[in-house]
């Protein structure tokens, strides 16, 4: 029997599913399980697009443009103008997901060896693209009492090696919900131009600001305008998750026609996807302002809930749909999986990703879980009920440590 | 500005698109195009596949399992076993199409520098996820005067090195439409099993032999059961290309759980073209009947047609919709842009693929070029019309070889 590869050995199982033969065997039993470990919300997918695939009038589902739709990458065009991206629809390629622009944007700018610093924690799967690509991912500590706000420059630059070709954010941030300010940024724009770095910037959850803050596009940074890589996705945008449409942007016209190249080998996107995302752009206003405002309350609910447990700390994010928590328990592993097999409450309990997967070294997350406000108010409040229960009773509860105390106080 | 990858300049354009700007000017002069540079089949897509897309009544369209649906993967193994492929549910990995099937497989058997046989010539996007995953490439010359029939073991053998880790096959094959017989297989599988290779079987034309010609699929290879991956698509099955729904087939464990954790960092395929993928498994068996028919006398028509223009063989294929053709020219890439440019009869030209494309040194295929017969009867006939005409008027014809004027007899 061959052996399979070393990248196939080292690739991690997901943090977000590698939980589920858990919950699956307790649902079996007949425990009610609140998802809070993936980001795919309850929301409904825009009417528009829906209809757009009820009223399919074609014959033939062909393959379209390597790179989209050019009708769809206009429309895209237009959507960014709206948000002060100025781009064509020549600087954009419709793809599998952000997933496949994740990866082919590494493919075609890292060489095997090459590092990418990325602020932690960080989206799980950004470490099996790097892996796939060889590329070394190189974390950068942000920390829960600072709101994972990004460290200085110098914490940046004490990373930097001969190596080191690129830097990865994903704003508004999963797992940390967290939205780059303008200094913030800013101080990143110098970083990428003083050493002539690609920046990657996942800008996926682009709607969800809430408070009153505003999201800033990494592809509006002045000097830098070759270096930046856009990495989007209709995914959260419209609820359509599975429609597996994302975008690579970028006005880098050597890397384009590489990531072209890419594309065409897998000679297109979706068809159907595509054709629900072009009509989706169509979606009105009313429903983004439905959405945020829906959001705004259950973040509240969950992490407003999770700081009120003796011993939890959870900073209020301002974007995305995600919260990292701090917990007094031992091990978040051991902790989330005790909850889906030896836990209940009422009937119910809860699934959360263990933190460890959102960091470099997993150690860094034993005490953090990541947690996705995306299902309707009543299940949260239960889920917020469940934790504090099951912190009463599991049995590796540790006294919060002294960071913790001083946060909540 | 940083440089982009090597693996990003290496990258090869796609053969079959790469004369797509010369197509599109020449349809701006007026021109009619017919492609027959493309495996876009026209044939229509099956209604109960349709049928499940209009008739969507889902509200959130959601991620599946990353796997695809179960639903779909057990009725994706029963398909198999009409088809003589015994494998389960959990053998299977629905994938964005075969492309990424075969993607996700580079990247878990082999290591870079690693390398994989190929008879050549091939698919050109093999080269592509090659080069993506590291692999390097080692082309198998097979000959258009042996109808492209798979070379004795010793030409096998006297490929490998300790570098060899896999085989890869395309049966039936594209571009040279070869389905190969029981004893070539028994040959493939007495390399594959003394040597210890992965053997990748890209069997997505399988429903697509004539002449009573049956095909015989790796997955039924006895004692090589932990070696073979089959890789397989929708996309010409049902005339669903666009669909982007393929699978990745393998009873190997370690293999499995490795693709599945790639498959897990892109989270999901495509739900819309699963759902249609799914209902399509009950297309009636006179739909596959009305097709192979139509293809029957679509390739009668070209392959006959080629064949009697003076200098020109073409061996008749018996399987995909594909033939590789040997023309009288000095250069395929040249005269398939000069058909773009600078001809027209009738106002019609003709849109090939150059056969440089298809194979590892793009010299060997200076005289061929690949025709997909993937249009109506009319289209093709009148295609031939213009192959007549352009080769008495291209001012790169040569004089036939020998070989050829041989076969002709």
């Amino acid at each position: 029997m061959p052996a399979i590869s070393l990248k196939g050995r080292q690739m991690p199982p997901s943090p977000i599913r590698k939980l589920v033969p858990f919950a699956e065997a307790a649902k079996k039993r007949g425990t009610k399980v609140i998802h809070l470990n993936i980001g795919q919300p309850d929301i409904h997918t825009p009417e528009v697009a829906l209809d757009a695939i009820r009223n399919l009038d074609r014959k033939v589902i062909e393959y379209s443009h390597s790179a989209g739709y050019e009708s769809y990458r206009r429309g895209l065009a237009d959507y960014y103008a709206e948000h002060a991206i100025e781009v064509t629809h020549e600087q954009i390629i419709v793809t599998n997901g952000g997933s496949e622009a994740l990866l082919f944007g590494m493919l075609a700018c890292f060489e095997p060896g090459d590092e990418l610093i990325i602020p932690e924690p960080f989206y799980a799967n950004y470490n099996s693209f790097a892996l796939a690509a060889g590329v070394k991912v190189v974390p950068l500590r942000t920390k829960i009492e600072d709101g994972f706000s990004l460290p200085p420059v110098a914490e940046f630059e004490a990373l930097i090696t001969t190596r080191t070709k690129g830097i990865l954010i994903c704003n508004p941030g999963n797992p940390t919900g967290r939205i780059y300010t303008k200094g913030e940024l800013e101080r990143l724009r110098d970083i990428v131009r003083d050493h002539d770095l690609f920046l990657f910037a996942d800008e996926v959850y682009r709607e969800f600001c809430y408070d009153g803050e505003e999201h800033i596009s990494a592809m509006t940074l002045k000097g830098i305008e070759q270096n930046v890589i856009l990495v989007d996705s209709v995914s959260k945008r419209y609820s359509m998750c599975g429609a597996r449409v994302g975008a690579f942007v970028t006005r880098n016209t050597d890397l384009y026609e590489a990531v072209l190249k890419l594309a065409q080998a897998r000679l297109s996107p979706p068809t159907f996807g595509q054709l629900a995302s072009e009509a989706a752009l169509a979606t009105p206003q009313r429903y983004f302002d439905d959405v945020i405002a829906e959001y705004v309350q259950r973040r509240d609910i969950l992490v407003d809930g999770l700081n009120a447990i003796p011993g939890v700390r959870c900073p209020k994010p301002n974007g995305a749909f995600y919260c990292v928590a701090e917990l007094p328990i031992d091990d978040s592993d051991t902790f989330c999986q005790w909850l889906l097999e030896s836990f209940e409450h009422e009937g119910h309990t809860v699934m959360m990703a263990p933190a460890t997967g959102f960091y470099a070294e997993p150690v860094t997350g034993k005490q953090q879980v990541r947690l996705a406000y995306v299902l309707e108010q009543d299940l949260l409040t239960k889920a917020v009920e469940c934790l504090r229960k099951a912190l009463t009773s599991y049995p590796g509860v540790i006294a919060p440590t002294e960071a913790s105390s001083s946060n909540k106080a």
